[in-house]
């Protein structure tokens, strides 16, 4: 073969197999595969998780409408022919509708910065694309994965923008999930307005609440949540489309960047997709990436705080805490019968550590990234989406077989409010703290209720002593 | 000593010390001490870290505008007269204005979720009001620590309200310096506008591109930093200050949060602080801490890359990269004579590692809440300041000794893109990929400059080649 | 059903499914499965990660092991008749032969700290030993799956018992992935033994050593690494089997937990198991794990910072480093025709950070257990397996399509150690280190070779000059 | 100046000043200072975290024994005249006695490698012996800091040496720490070893135990943390001291290497300290730095597991676990009075995190070494070191201020043994596990005591009863 000849005939190997060629030489590949060369070297190259990207459905759906809206854009401005650039757009719409998702067969592990994801959806389409045109698998002098399919475009460009728009959508799931969650505990809160409680800080009895008040707060600090996650999403709409291999984009032309962002819109639906200022910038960083991880950090401290306090709330049934019951969900041992363990919430604060310790991977692979691109972004994208599908199964478990399920020991709960010695604190103003401190500890070491002691004492009177513990008045709350 | 009686008397213990008192009994407080009793004790359980929190004015700082604030609060309310409240208020504005900070003398780390910080700061407040008031220090019956100073506060509103305002300072100057960084950057993006080089991709050379862009896009990356960090000051400055305890407000009197808000408004000049919506979450959520230290170690991780590229860009003198001359601002070798070494970026990554190591520290403080309040907000305070002050620091020195001197190799530049075979990339779309990837094995493996074999094999005229090649064309900026 | 019956009776539910009965109720469970009630309920409790036990082969056989002892232990001591035990240890045998990994169902991510995967083991056992006996799947009154498969145990014994003999499986694949990469090192480092090349140091021209050299010291790093490794396992090996619920043996007979050890060592071929000497100690504590999987994230790093030197030590062709060739394993770029990536360190490095990453999630799962349990086991077992796995993997892949086909840039080498000067340290002794400093500076400004300089102003002797700067003076080798 | 004179002759500025002269030309020193040009040079340029090398007198220590040896070496191989031999040991020796720190002044984050930290060493020796000569501060030309002090040496193999030697005796310090710690925790554990209580697994009651196993756990963990920490020290001692600047020895006359090794272990006292077998490694790898975060987070996480234990424990007084009293150390609340938290354990909590986040900081760094060196040593070695004096001191506190004062609620304990449904678990094997099961459930659901259920429906005998729920046979101790 001479250097200047154009693409390459395929020469049939065997039944089984069609023979491929790229610059390292000839590949085989198997005569149904969707994939070709590239893709065969890449399985070859990558056994390393077993993950592949077909687990990973948001992230082949953007691949597609990436390629999609760029075979569009490349029409618009005549740089690929009617024929070629329909047929491209075909295939992706079927792939984006859930069509040949096994022939994405690549480890999500990978090296090469996204290369082999890329060419991977790149021969894929153009293969489905030449079927579509009535050819061969294979014929690529007739529809070529990288000057057609790949046109204006490069793994640099393609890829960071394909792997935010798949973390876009799992983040629309997670809201959804965050959502039910949130609004459990409110139904919750509402249901235990009127349980007063011991508060505790430091795991010492501190001053009365309501049990609504303390499920109230998991909504509430939920809420926040969404907020910030819902405030990254925006970060994610900025894309290096266009910018191609470094950012100066080489090798795209004029016209096609705005192009190519129109039809993604609206292809996706998603308007607020817009051009980064600075695509040079925009090709080599990753902040993007740290700061959704920082944000599903923080969601994850957050959940495992929440489970960490429903399993120590219902701690016991005799020697915790036992101010609320979670609802069984299966036997707790093989060797304790009738024992019942804090399984969900259990699970949830594992799936949070998980979270937690991919955020260290994200920062490191973000740290690693050198000069005009990072080159780790594919565990970037593994990390991220793992940790986002994880954390929406997680809430989505916790809400429908924990949280709505979960009863209060009433009976309980007042009788340790009543025999606490935290009400001293309501008196503090009118005793002062000294005087106050020394009823305190006298209640704890004599076990006497602390109310008796100022009663006796007639510190306060008793219209005073009333005021001052109702339960309005301890929780901060209008009518109880 | 019976548990009702008023205020304790101080008993001189001798001429060295004074005797005062808590709960768990008498303690012997240095006569010149401004603090007293919880103080001394803090200071014997804590011998930690050796660091105090004399070592960080902006949470003192803070901690004085609450304590005034929260005077004036009561007495706008009739909760103090108006003497007490005018000497805590005065005291106050001496310790802001950088008085008697010597006097906090407890260590960062410490147990009891902030009391000993908010203990440390009532006594010097009572005692340094008692002298303006006349009377001796220690002298609580005219002016207590609690009954007066910490009126109608808990140290677990005072804490986080204080911790958060500190914060604040600190971002404030972190931006300072964020900036004259990234002008410095923009700077020098300028002055080498027209410094063509080759542009690298996994280190391995890709495309070209100037200079210029090169250093443009270290500038743009702060720039987006920049705008992160102000998103996050508005959170906090969402209090929950009125809170008092667990966040019922128990023993806050009516008006008083209201009122409090206010004075802190005016005293800070911060007009955006507001009150928590919800007071019980406000309480033990640490949320804004986890968001923030994620920002923090975006921050870290951008300008860990930065620092990494500018020492791979100067590496050499003979057998690296030589794109570019970092200043020389020490001897490199205390035995290889001559030899400079790349040591104000070198210390930048180090401070960029701590960080995010902190932010592990921050995220397990974090976690480890329980319940009605978080017991390590010390520790994520510590972290978080510390990281703040580091980063100022660092990337002052970064753009004054390092960056504001950086020059180009620019022959050397010149020379390598000359010699490249990432040239052929432009005439990729001209030649077809395949023909363009034979051409380019083909330069490498020869040596021979890749457009030579265009121009041999009339595969594009001389003035296509040109106008491919074009400095214009190939960095997609306008005219060089 | 009266509290005081026996086992219960199953009811056929359906053709495709027979009646399976818990503490919580009837359950359905397929006809075909082998796995049981509590199998089911678990399935449906965690439908989290999509990654089952049956991903995890070693964790399997070791369960199966573990319940193959215990059979045998309590047919020993009388505890169990002779037929069930035969029949139980039938089927774990043929388990740890590869037979039923479909059955095992439950998702690795799970809460109860293990059980449900001590109870999907107990059942398939359980129903295939029935199937042995010739009677059908789900006559627990013949045979039952705790009361007879989980006789004497408690998941909180057998779950850390199983996980250990797993790791270290695990771990022994690893090492022999290690040795070979060490092996293909020492290769080339042999290979390389008179390349005379720059050292560098803060990636800053040092003084000069031979390629052999270079690759040497990644050798002797790896074998330490062997080492440490292998100082992990015998950790490994003390097990807390017999300790049943929380280490105090309840419920284990006399004689069992000896017995069991011997079974269990002579089944594995592991001789120096043995058992923990506290068991309330050994049940919660995962010390060991966090140990390993500090190791672990050794290995972790020393493996990152060699792929980050194979990639910087191969950058260019033109514009970096070009001391070595990496073989080409794909082509590098969709856009840039004739690219080249170093794409195997490339992965290798994101294993590496994954590792790193799962590390903070191992400490987080061990510092979050509590009292006599840790009981996020789970998440630490699929953490460090999963590590192991890719690291395993990884190390092959770089060994075979890297490492060994390395190839030197001798000449280019060459030509950089004679134009360095680095050369001139060498001298400093004979100089003096101020000399010897003006000499470089006026070398490095001047573009002329140091060693001119030298000779020019007859500082030293042509003899004393090729003394110093001989290959075997300047690299400390006897001979090159 | 020209290139080819020797050492600078020092022009008295002014009073207060010497000038002093290195490769970038002139500096003012403090005339009273025994440092030089090199080291005000580094500290213009780290003006980072304020904390300085006088910070860490065991590396001060080391620097003086490595300079020590060094000199000694020197001059047996006749490369160092006796005179200037003699006094820099006798400088050394008065540096080693705790003379000098203040004249350490380099920041502890500083790039360079360490480079500052040996120059600054290498001054403040050369001055003082200078002094004892009877000679002048920055008399060079009679005992340089390079060509004399730092004569056969390179920061490449002084400063690691002598970050070893530091760490090795911070271990030594913490390892006392730990030995008292456990030792407290087995003098507890004697003293309740005859109090029984629930053993909780998952946070709820499982099965009985005595306290005393519990105290006793806490002990057997932490001596296994001993071992570990034992283990790391032989590591440490492995050195690449006579490696000089790549571990070439480039410079480093014959012999010299032996003496070295032999003058450090006499000067140390610790006989196993040996030379690395492959120095170029040695100078590149810090893998037993990571090694020993490892180990230290090991310990930090165990330790933190213990403190949430001991807080747990001790949580109520009425609205919690209640098993044990902490000793009361100060006031818990500025509102609350009377409550007593637990400071101890979260103080200690909190270190741990911080132990945890420097593990990251360590990691990062170790993964950022390039080549021949890791240039990102001194945040290593600040991360460890501080990191070991936190956990030392608190430790000590934790000794004497908690555990030691801890008492057991005995009353409370008993009752809740006897009410619990976790006696089932014993009877298990006698009724079978469902019909253990259905009593325990009916036993929860009634609030009858399962004892009872079992004696009324006679499903076993009064003597079964009694020996199978015997405080001997539930805890599996001998006699209780």
């Amino acid at each position: 073969m001479t250097p200047t000849t154009g693409p390459r005939r395929i020469a049939p190997a065997d039944d089984r197999h069609r023979t491929e060629h790229d610059m390292l030489g000839d590949v085989e590949v198997p005569a149904d595969a969707y994939y070709g060369a590239h893709t065969v070297r890449a399985v070859a190259n990558f056994p390393l998780t077993g993950e592949t990207l077909a687990a990973r459905p948001h992230l082949i759906g953007a691949l597609a409408a990436v390629k999609h809206a760029a075979a569009r854009a490349n029409a618009d401005i005549g740089a690929l022919d009617a024929s070629r650039a329909s047929a491209i757009a075909d295939a992706c719409a079927e792939i984006r509708g859930g069509a040949l998702r096994d022939q994405f067969v690549v480890d999500l592990i990978q090296g090469g910065a996204g290369t082999s994801t890329n060419m991977n959806a790149n021969e894929v389409i153009a293969n489905r694309a030449l079927e579509l045109l009535g050819r061969s698998r294979g014929e690529y002098a007739v529809l070529h994965p990288l000057d057609h399919v790949n046109l204006g475009q490069s793994t640099n460009d393609v890829y960071p923008t394909a792997v935010k728009l798949a973390l876009d959508a799992h983040i629309a799931e997670l809201l959804v999930a965050l959502a039910g969650l949130r609004e459990a505990f409110e139904t919750k809160s509402a249901e235990f307005a009127d349980v007063l409680k011991m508060g505790r800080t430091q795991l010492q009895d501190a001053v009365p609440m309501t049990l609504g008040q303390e499920f109230g707060a998991f909504a509430v600090t939920l809420a926040e949540d969404e907020q910030r996650l819902a405030e990254v999403r925006p970060l994610l709409h900025e894309l290096n489309l266009g910018g191609t291999a470094i950012g100066t984009g080489l090798n795209a032309r004029p016209g096609y960047r705005e192009r190519v962002m129109d039809h993604l819109r609206r292809l996706t639906g998603i308007g607020t997709l817009q051009s980064s200022p600075d695509l040079v910038e925009a090709t080599q960083d990753v902040g993007v990436f740290v700061q959704l991880s920082g944000v599903l950090k923080r969601v994850a401290v957050k959940l495992s705080k929440i489970c960490n306090d429903l399993r120590l709330l219902s701690s016991g049934p005799q020697a915790g805490f036992g101010d609320i019951v979670l609802p069984a969900r299966q036997a707790g041992s093989s060797i304790m019968p009738g024992k019942v363990n804090p399984v969900i919430p259990e699970a949830v604060n594992q799936i949070a550590f998980e979270v937690i310790g991919n955020d260290v991977t994200v920062t490191l692979a973000a740290e690693g990234g050198q000069l005009q691109l990072n080159a780790f972004e594919p565990v970037i994208h593994r990390s991220l989406s793992a940790g986002l599908d994880h954390l929406t199964a997680g809430i989505g478990v916790l809400t429908e077989h924990c949280v709505r399920g979960i009863t209060a020991n009433r009976t309980r709960l007042a009788r340790t409010v009543a025999a606490s010695t935290g009400l001293v604190t309501a008196l503090g103003p009118a005793l002062g703290y000294e005087t106050a401190c020394a009823i305190a500890l006298e209640a704890h070491h004599t076990g006497r209720p602390a109310l008796d002691l100022v009663r006796e004492r007639e510190l306060l009177t008793e219209a005073e002593l009333r005021a001052l513990t109702s339960p309005a008045s301890l929780t901060g709350l209008p009518v109880l």
